[in-house]
């Protein structure tokens, strides 16, 4: 990436100051959380119907503000957007975030070529548009929110959103399950900067280790696969495309006015540079729970721990549609483990289901310890049931159960630490809610990833191998 | 079916004695909640190395209750099986449950001539056995249940179940989700009674609406096939097959001593006899509620309502790709709904994403109405967000959010019981866990049912869909 490009970015996500346009009741949702997350450098308010706005000042014009601007929001209506830009370029703003909406997305003509007239305005003024019709930024580290219950610590996700409201519920979703981000950017209709930018940007961000995309369409494909292919070389990339079907492509159009394409094309050109694709906003999350939580694991070969027969099945059955491996645990392990639980009711060829779990505090963890050391497995995936408890409250025995959990975290901490292979969590929630949390956050704690069923854990890690495969066979081209 | 065989059934299902033989701490767990659910019949312990368990006295054997039994429960370890089977001959009695494990799921030869033994003994004094292996009878009309907090109201789903754990996971997964059961059965190892004994009778019993199995393999498959093949004319039969793969084939072979067949041969006859088939637990919860909170809709023509753009492209996407239809709803509709909300930002072809509903308290409701009352839809599905109070918290405007969400129920009601068509509700949860509780009972309390997101819901209607387009292939092609 051109080394002045880069630099730009950089000045994009950590702005020294910021003017929002035309804070009004109505977009104070968005704005006010900014006022309040204490943004280290210079923030200042324009209206020239008000004196201030929630207890801060109102300039009468970006023009009037006595100081540089770096990014301007903007949430003037769509008619005094393009003269908002005639100031902002005198005032040499760099970036101009319209918050607005009402252009090509509505369809109207008149609202189409009033977003190619913005353009031409900011172009010929040298200033970038992010939008319009969109949130904009979500930087942690640079104090820059747009939501007010958006975690202000960072972590290794970026995510590129077409859609505003899509990215508020990927972080919200993210924040119960231990998901953080370096860079959140909502763009709307990408008149101008779009979702390859950005990419291209976040390849080389030193703070983003996971590219994540909602794409609805673009402008120009050809761009956006040569940024991706180079983009996912360094780092996956993860995308959620919207608009794959006739009906979804009409949405799409009505929502940011973007093509989307034939689904086709995307598809092949995605597999072709294998880009991880994912269907629905709960694939995406678990996805980047599996790329940022779990290492890479040596292969695809998974011990699989259950408290249910039935559900050790089952369990079987979707790792391996998932193209995931269920290595029988050797005789020599099989019998040590017999040596601590009965074999009655008991399974241990792989999935491990131990009934007497129920009434011994070691009797699993010791035999997940044995059965995890095998050379065939790579990866330990262990549901959890929130019923657990109740079992032993029953019978008056909560303090085996907390010896019980305790030597599970433990257990799942050998696993990791010392045996070095990526262990998961399968908690899928039931009738105990409270209980199912205690153990969740018991887990997450430990910086396990916990998901809310096997299959989404199956497909979150197989989805991760697919990439992992890809690249290794990409790297042994070169030799 | 044969009205004695019926009759057989109706009684097992609600007897009047209950004889439960070698209750022990570790079987307790199993044992106590029948004694606690206030069995109106005559309930009686055995147990020859106590005088009494958890209060109740302990007779010495069965033979020596001076009283009828008609349902014996057995936890005593499998070499005391075959001496208690002689007894309850001699006793008279009509079933036996085994709890008792050891037997041929664990593949030793001994074990496997164990059960041959068993049931020679049973069929030769005309007691019928179920289990081995298994959890046995939860029927709440009759308060006859196996886990604490099963509830002891009644519903119209029968469950039948190979796996005692699994299906405590269903109905607790039910509890929450206000699904209720008429009858379920944990048969393990099918020894004797099988599944397609049950669902024969289930298809006869009144009090069961839809028949769900989950079944890892069959000794008899002519048998099943053809009460399978009555059955789903007569009521919907869902069921989720383990083993489908080697590996969950070999799970299911340790589990219950399965054999699981080729998955080939069993997909093949479930789609020629129109059997709706799941591949999760999640899925087989969707489809009981679709199938039993979902009147039947006239087609397949769904309105999607969401509050996020890029969240109303990939529902699209997700509707169309399960085989549903989304319409484009009429201009003369589109103009009413754009005489109550503005045009930017919000897309009213369909799906409907009106943002502008975050202030007002009656825009997505009139919207909903105008749209549902097309009649180009069919099913209405509705994505609410968790977060959706917190607009309206942060803006100290609680009461307008609760005529706002007082209005979406309304407009839910109005879509189900005066335009007759069924409403939907998408809530996935994400971090405002309290917030997203109090919606979802909102809607639950109604009747509504409550997926935890778009495409679960979407599966699951769809699955109905697939049902009822079968059975009306089948009506039409008698005439």
């Amino acid at each position: 990436m051109d080394p002045g490009r880069y630099q730009y970015f950089e000045e994009l996500f950590h702005p020294q100051s910021i003017a929002i346009v035309g804070a009004s009741e109505q977009s104070a949702l968005f704005i006010l959380p900014l006022l309040e997350a204490n943004f280290p450098g210079k923030l200042y308010l324009v209206n020239p119907n008000r004196d201030n706005f929630h207890g801060l000042k109102c300039y009468r014009s970006v023009l009037d503000i006595d100081d540089s601007i770096d990014y301007v929001i903007s949430a003037v209506p769509a008619r005094l957007s393009v003269d908002l830009m005639d100031q902002c370029v005198k005032k040499g703003v760099k970036t101009v975030h319209y918050f607005t909406s009402g252009f090509s997305e509505t369809g109207n003509p008149e609202d189409v070529k009033l977003e190619e007239e913005l353009v031409r305005t900011a172009r010929a003024g040298r200033v970038r548009i992010i939008g319009p019709n969109c949130m904009g930024l979500y930087v942690p580290e640079s104090r820059v929110t747009y939501f007010y219950d958006f975690p202000l610590e960072s972590g290794p996700v970026a995510l590129v959103s077409q859609s505003g409201a899509f990215a508020v519920g990927i972080v919200m979703l993210g924040r119960a399950r231990d998901i953080r981000f370096s860079k959140v950017v909502s763009f709307g209709n990408a008149a101008d900067l779009d979702a390859a930018d950005f990419i291209e940007y976040l390849a080389e961000d030193p703070k983003t280790g996971l590219i994540t995309a909602y794409l609805e369409g673009v402008k120009d494909g050809r761009k956006l696969f040569g940024i991706l292919k180079k983009a996912n070389l360094r780092k996956p990339v993860v995308v959620l495309k919207g608009g794959r079907t006739v009906e979804g492509a009409r949405a799409a159009s009505s929502h940011t006015g973007s093509l989307s394409g034939s689904s086709n094309i995307w598809g092949a050109v995605f597999k072709q540079l294998g880009i991880v694709t994912v269907g629905t906003v709960e694939e995406l999350t678990d996805t980047m729970l599996a790329f940022t939580r779990v290492p890479k694991p040596r292969g695809r070969r998974i011990l699989i721990v259950s408290f249910s027969g039935g559900s050790s099945v089952i369990q079987s059955d979707i790792c391996v549609e998932l193209g995931l491996e269920v290595p029988v645990i050797s005789e020599e392990s099989r019998r040590k483990i017999h040596e601590i639980v009965p074999p009655a009711g008991t399974s241990t060829k792989n999935p491990l289901d131990i009934p007497s779990a129920y009434f011994s505090v070691d009797g699993i963890s010791k035999s997940v310890n044995i059965a995890a050391s095998e050379d065939d497995v790579d990866v330990v995936l262990f549901e959890l049931l929130d019923r657990l408890p109740i079992f032993f409250k029953r019978r008056n025995a909560l303090d085996d159960y907390n010896v019980l959990v305790k030597n599970l975290v433990d257990s799942a901490k050998y696993v990791r630490d010392t045996l070095g292979k990526p262990f998961l969590v399968a908690l899928p929630p039931s009738f105990y809610e409270e209980e199912g949390r205690k153990l969740k956050n018991l887990f997450q704690t430990e910086g396990f990833p916990v998901f809310p069923s096997v299959d989404r854990a199956a497909k979150a890690i197989s989805n991760t191998l697919n990439y992992y495969d890809f690249i290794d066979k990409e790297k042994s081209k070169k030799f």
